[in-house]
């Protein structure tokens, strides 16, 4: 029965949890128990968290109980517990990275998501597992165990924010923190069955996040709802400089408009994509339309050619960033066998392609601009393939050999690349049980619009409502 | 006789020149047919201009005759005949960047600058010669020929904009435009003995001009004096977007601070210069304390790395455009050699290298910011050496010996990785009678008030006025 009554509550939405926290018919400490119940017995098994913070987490929870007890509310995401990503730093809390070379690193500061999301009253339970470094995407963490997919254990979680996507898919924290370089954010997001949302560049402050690769690097919220993902980007936007409003989780009904315009990539998009998962998108393309939404077709062209460009700026931009810091090469010995692969691949990359790779990226993102003069947003497959399975290197969609690697990031690194915001909602699940998500990319600082697209979608499904049975 | 009286008209600086053309005393075509005569007389010996205007520019003389005498009179430079570097580009009027690739390009749009110049009335005399591509300092082109310094013609003019300074020395224009991206119009300004100024990053719109590498790249003017450096960089701004005023001329010495403060670099500016103008810089510095300024040592130990960032952004980004046009490797035969290598140098730069020297950038330039906390500009050598011989590849100063590129750029680069404004000002000549030039480095948009000390000094001394002996 307590079990019972502690999964109710963690699996609460952040909405409804703040509602009854209002009324005081739930308490942040009851919630947090809940969610600590939850790492205690499941953690093991998925290795979501790096670091719990268990005492921590329930002193601020009785801080936040007091608090509102005394009237001052901070707002929805107050007493609510949450995880970070590891790369997010948190004063007086270690923030590794998924690294060996910072296991032992305790930042003096926060960065600026964990100070926003602390002001905002949100209860910190613990670091989220992560690929090391971010610099991959199966979340296969060679110093801290691979992070596990809870609809099938030994299937990946995706990554590099694995940790986050599962925490939030399996009630161990309301929400989470991510980044998203290549999809690191959307990957875990649909091979988990979360929500996750990669921002518009600039719009979620980087400060204090350890860098992977800075011209493609956003930081993003992880959830299990839309609403939710509008209340955690809320309060990780603070003030955004440029007045932009935040978008407010309350109006994303009031935000939808008469007649969405969807664009349906015609090139690349839905091309290499797994036959049973391209019926799954047909269906979500139907859904939309019988929403009323109006999708139409879309030539985007360039984005078949964005591996060349991606790999060079990303290469190039990590090993900077490893070599100036002195961790590589001198303690090469210390990463894990693929991140120090990549970082020795980053030596090799020449200017001349680098500046190329940069030119090409306004090209890219000048045509999806134009595309956004006739559309709302565009649909694209979040991944073409379900989760693999832990290990796996190459996978084969349509009878044709990819890396695993590939087939995850080639599908988001667009958006990395025009700095347009993207999210990845689900959107059905495969005959084996796997998740699926499908992604909507829209203009730049259009996320309000682009949530209460997402939310009216998810209203007429039932997908983001599956649990994963753990047992 | 005639000659006379065009020489004396040849010779007025754009301020007298702009009184005169206000009282009617002359006329636009009067200055423009003496500018002529002299580019007829002097031009095949000194090689300056590699297109000359002249039944263009007439017509445009007699065009802001008959505007001024309608009463429309435009600002000082309306009816100034004007050179403009050959990488400005010019509708229709070839712009050839010195280079046989673009021998017979004729562009269908100005450059910003020429724009400009054109709206505030200028008459263009010409496009002057200059090394091929910007990508050189010493303006000894393979294809129109070296540049020859007015003041010893077997020397060099110094460059990239060497055409620019010599056509103003030497009375064939009242002023002229230049570009500079490691001193390109510092240098031929110090060797020619005119004043150069290259402006803050950004104040003056690169807008169609030829780059060389967009993270150094500036534009800026040349002149026979500071208050006429002035008057062109006040028309070459434009509106500046960020509603910094253009400085105006006639203020200059309303702008005089009452104790100006000014640094002398302890380390590397002073460090490796020619003994004879290491006695002219100090006579120099006593000219400002004798003016009233307070000079004050100032420790920058930032420049003295800037040799090899400088070379890793320079090289990759001249590559890199150079091949997204298509010109390189394609054209390779038809570059000449220096120009050809330095594109062969560019292709090998690291990413890494170069993403590691723009991280540097950020490094010197809050050097600098920091010293102007303190000081109202710094001094330092425009040149260390006087203009070596045509076909020198290496100058001994102090018994060293250097390149002539790294002894002519490495006191000139700081400026352009900081973005900081930088004028070259005459301050002696040599005892074989070759000019010297002093710069003065100030903070960023403090255009009005470097301009304000710089004529101060030179109202102080005679050096400007002197004039080249051509026969």
């Amino acid at each position: 029965m307590k079990n019972d009554s502690e999964n109710e509550l963690a699996f609460l939405s952040i909405e409804e949890a703040a509602r009854l926290l209002r009324r005081k018919s739930i308490s942040p400490v009851e919630l947090t128990k809940a969610a600590l119940a939850r790492i205690e017995r499941w953690n093991p098994g998925l290795n979501a968290f790096i670091t719990v913070l268990g005492k921590r987490a329930l002193r601020e929870a009785r801080e936040a109980e007091r608090e509102i007890a005394r009237g001052r509310r901070r707002g929805p995401l107050h007493g609510i517990p949450i995880a970070l990503k590891d790369n997010f730093w948190t004063r007086g809390i270690r923030t590794t990275a998924g690294s060996k070379i910072l296991a032992e690193f305790v930042p003096k500061g926060n960065s600026d998501v964990a100070e926003l999301l602390a002001r905002a009253g949100a209860i910190l339970l613990g670091k989220t597992n992560m690929h090391e470094f971010a610099y991959g995407i199966t979340s296969d963490n060679p110093h801290y165990g691979p992070v596990r997919n809870p609809w099938a254990k030994d299937h990946i979680a995706g990554g590099s924010s694995g940790g986050s996507a599962v925490a939030v898919a399996t009630g161990m924290a309301f929400g989470a923190t991510g980044t998203d370089t290549g999809g690191s954010i959307r990957i875990p997001s649909a091979l988990c069955g979360t929500v996750g949302l990669k921002p518009t560049m600039g719009l979620v402050s980087v400060a204090g996040v350890i860098p992977l690769a800075e011209t493609f690097d956003h930081a993003g919220p992880i959830a299990r709802n839309v609403t939710d993902a509008c209340i955690l980007l809320q309060a990780m936007m603070g003030r955004y400089p440029e007045k932009i409003a935040p978008p407010d989780y309350r109006k994303l009904r009031k935000n939808r408009a008469k007649r969405v315009r969807l664009g349906w990539p015609k090139q690349y998009f839905f091309d290499r994509v797994d036959q049973e998962l391209s019926g799954i998108f047909e269906a979500a393309r139907k859904e939309f339309v019988s929403t009323g939404a109006l999708v139409e077709e879309v030539s985007l062209e360039k984005p078949a050619e964005s591996a060349e460009p991606s790999t060079n700026i990303a290469l190039a931009e990590a090993t900077h960033y490893h070599k100036s810091m002195g961790y590589f090469p001198a303690r090469a010995a210390v990463y894990g066998e693929d991140v120090r692969q990549r970082l020795e691949m980053g030596e090799k990359i020449l200017a001349e392609d680098y500046l190329r790779a940069m030119a090409w990226m306004f090209e890219l993102a000048a045509e999806f601009d134009k595309a956004f003069e006739r559309f709302d947003a565009i649909l694209a497959p979040a991944s073409p393939i379900p989760a693999p399975r832990i290990g796996e290197k190459e996978v084969t969609i349509r009878g044709e050999r990819e890396t695993v690697r590939s087939a995850l990031v080639r599908l988001n690194r667009p958006a990395n690349f025009t700095g347009h915001p993207a999210i990845s909602v689900p959107c059905g699940f495969t005959r084996a049980g796997l998740p699926v998500g499908l992604q909507l990319i829209g203009p730049r600082f259009s996320e309000a619009r682009l949530l209460a697209i997402a939310s009216e979608y998810e209203d007429a499904t039932e997908w983001h409502k599956r649990r994963p049975s753990l047992d």
